[in-house]
């Protein structure tokens, strides 16, 4: 690949992170948001290495486990949802009926819907008989396949993914990578002959995305949302959110147990081994460039990116030094740059005509973990001067190069780990309760300070929750899998549990 | 990945072309075409994989040439079209004024794209101010950020491509790879300082192309499309065209030199050296799944799918025969497919219950090129049988087996490319040939047969090739990159000519 052409400055202080990240994901050359539709950004070859990189870590994962990767069409025709519709009220009559009071929020996710889909309503000069929509997901289009293809209990698990575009009409202000309206979107939809299967397999997209998640250094909340933000259709839904450097929290990955819900809706049975029929169990798990954007916002500085060695496109880069004087620097250059090609790392050797300064400048804002450089006197003690980008050089031996470098990138990806947490704990505040002011309303103790995520006992109620949103101006996360070790006062109602809930300003 | 779940029978005989190829790509498993839009397949494992891999080909030119993979978005508005308007009106003019006759075919042309693609008009409930259309390919899109990105001398040559689905509102009948309304499409587009550099490029597209064809195991015909049938503002276009065994050309590469007519239209210039401002050359060179279809079309059999070795999802299927009589089976069928893994191969061991002459059968529908037994007999001699998808079976040392695989892989492409390349020089013919009728119109000399290629020479007008392509009912593909060596009489004027040009009924 070529290098960027010159040294760009104008890099905001990171402190200011809500202008830092919009101009960063352009200075790097992640993206250009120059194309004539907000939210519709053009992927530039060094962003779209880094997503095929986040992507590969998700084919590993899907590998692993025995899911197989499918492509479903983009467009869907309107009529398709007639199942979706039917499902939701089924929903709202069993929930009319006693099982759930939420019937509301049911009626605005159902209009919702349509509100957040583009609609292609034209072919050619021809107005189509039914209109198609640009999936925001593909629950419809493939669970109207599944429903072919699952006869039997011997069809079962049916394991599924895959990664591609997906649109929504986004009305909120777009950012790069966080909301946008073209995603570049996972889906791992699976099916299953009871609830244990399900069960079972919700377990493990929790340990894919852990994995995933360790891979790209970056820590999260596991929570178990709050019905009223459970995706509809879902029995429940958990997802893991990083909590970004200016203290809001981005949704990274979401898993649903659908249980028989869906299943209903779109006939998806199957006949067990004693001839009966029977509903099948489901579950779906996503993922987005969401992670790209909280590998961006979580580690970078005020000098630029700083790449997660997994994720990175480039990992080394070689910069030789005085390469006119000495014709062995280009041959030393060379003979490292092969081995370590040789040994699978992603290297790059910056030949430019610069100095030192600019190439390390370029190279420090794309985030590269390590910049080597060669130089006459590095060969003269046999080798190389070594730049970590968390910080650090180090003067090393070109012999067993190979095994300094892994031990170099491992070590950087533990910094960048144990960064992260630091920066997450310290934006985690223990909500300071409630006081009842007149009338009985609840007034919180102290204000609420932008830019933390707060950390409560909640056992309350759905209209206790609204209390505690209304009274914050802050969202509830949901019920965290880490509990309290210890029974704790629920901040509305007062009774003692170990249900650990966050409440934050969400993206 | 897990094995087809039974035998499936019902393969029409290849022979009946026409209904062996829409039946066998849902029998191999490629696709299921039971998605409610036609001409919307969904893509199932097995062909995603063989599409994956063909991507790989490309992929893997296209950094040999240093192109780098972007991604632009899916969605156009209509008012970018009107450079594009722009570019057409100016050709238009220019041939007005005397210098191409063409000026009704573009005008079709014109208004042929706003009827071929598919219009999203509304974002939620709201009509869109400025419709937006679904890309069909991306010069729109790309040329608008190209005037953007190139600056100077220093910014050329640029040399993108992308991988990605576009979409054509397609009213012909629809067929799996060949004609479909969701494409897999891969294009690259390159900006030059000047028709050199996109000369060269057009000699690089060729060779990329038949480098990969090489790997496809296919045999085309490469051909300098008439003016008529020249992408809209590309000053020429070749092409390269699969003939297929019923005799119908399929278009599978397109590489247009546009000489600087787009970069007027877009205002793409650059600063030279000199300081002077200078417009840009382009170039477009495309390929979509069609290539898959190509290999679909070309290879197979009576039995099923014949993959070449480069995009075959399974290599090498290993077949553990009475493992439960002698338990050194499994641990010999385990040791050799950790080794062929080892050395690259793609290896699957098919355990699954089932009489090994099944298990053939389902194979040889999927067309994996080898297929090991491994059996107490074959232990007994540290051997195993190998059956090869193109015929033949040989019995083979266990030992050193790795390169007796290598060695029959590439000898099983050889024979798919010798087979290949004698099934299409049966389809071409020599052109029968022209005889005077009355009132001076010409009458072909014998009846043009259905399923055949028509090779003549010819060297004639835009009106004289209306006469071949209305007397015939086949289309022209164009001038042929292999030349007659003698000068040969041309079929319609009968002046001496070298150029050799087809005639087909094309997909």
């Amino acid at each position: 690949m070529s290098g960027p052409k010159k040294a760009k400055r104008g890099i905001p202080n990171k402190s200011d992170f809500n202008a830092w990240y919009p101009a960063i994901v352009e200075i790097a050359d992640l993206v250009d948001k120059r194309y004539p539709i907000k939210g519709m950004d053009v992927w530039k070859p060094y962003g779209l290495k880094s997503m095929n990189l986040i992507d590969g870590l998700a084919r590993r994962e899907m590998a692993r486990t025995g899911h197989e990767e499918h492509r479903f069409p983009l467009l869907v025709p309107e009529d398709l949802l007639e199942k979706e519709n039917r499902l939701v009220s089924r929903l709202k009559a069993a929930r009319a009926a006693g099982v759930d009071p939420n019937e509301l929020r049911i009626d605005e996710e159902e209009s919702g819907f349509k509100k957040e889909v583009y609609w292609v309503t034209k072919g050619g000069e021809n107005e189509l008989e039914i209109p198609m929509f640009l999936r925001p997901t593909s629950e419809t289009p493939m669970y109207t396949m599944f429903a072919l293809w699952v006869r039997s209990h011997a069809d079962l698990p049916l394991k599924t993914f895959q990664i591609v575009n997906t649109f929504r009409y986004e009305t909120k202000q777009t950012r790069s990578f966080i909301r946008v309206r073209e995603i570049h979107f996972f889906e791992a939809h699976t099916v299953h002959a009871n609830k244990e299967g399900a069960d079972a397999q919700i377990e493990e997209d929790a340990d894919m995305v852990q994995s995933i998640m360790h891979d790209l250094c970056l820590p999260s909340l596991v929570s178990k949302r709050p019905v009223w933000d459970t995706f509809p259709g879902a029995w429940y839904t958990k997802a893991a959110d990083v909590i970004m450097p200016n203290g809001r929290t981005l949704q990274v990955a979401t898993y649903h147990h659908y249980k028989d819900q869906w299943a209903g809706a779109f006939d998806l049975t199957y006949e067990d081994s004693d001839g009966s029929t029977k509903p099948c169990h489901q579950t779906t798990f996503g993922m987005s460039e969401r992670l790209l954007g909280a590998v961006v916002g979580m580690h970078g500085d005020d000098n630029g990116l700083i790449m997660p060695p997994a994720v990175a496109p480039i990992q080394i880069v070689i910069m030789p030094i005085a390469q006119h004087v000495d014709p062995n620097v280009m041959k030393a250059v060379h003979a490292l740059s092969d081995e370590l090609n040789t040994a699978g790392f992603r290297v790059h050797v910056d030949e430019r005509d610069l100095r030192p300064g600019a190439k390390h400048f370029d190279w420090e804002i794309k985030g590269v973990p390590l910049r080597v450089e060669i130089g006459p006197r590095d060969l003269a003690s046999s080798s190389c001067l070594v730049s970590i980008r968390t910080g650090g050089k180090e003067q090393l031996p070109l012999d067993g190069f190979n095994n300094s470098a892994r031990k170099l990138l491992d070590s950087m990806a533990s910094t960048l780990r144990s960064n992260a947490q630091t920066i997450a704990d310290g934006l985690v505040h223990t909500f300071p309760g409630f006081v009842k002011g007149d009338d009985d309303t609840l007034i919180v103790n102290e204000p609420i300070v932008d830019g933390f995520v707060y950390e409560l006992a909640f056992d309350g109620s759905d209209s206790d929750a609204e209390i505690l949103e209304k009274s914050t101006g802050l969202t509830l996360l949901g019920e965290s899998d880490t509990p309290f070790p210890e029974p704790t006062p629920c901040a509305v109602t007062g009774k003692l549990t170990t249900r650990r809930q966050h409440i934050a300003r969400m993206y």
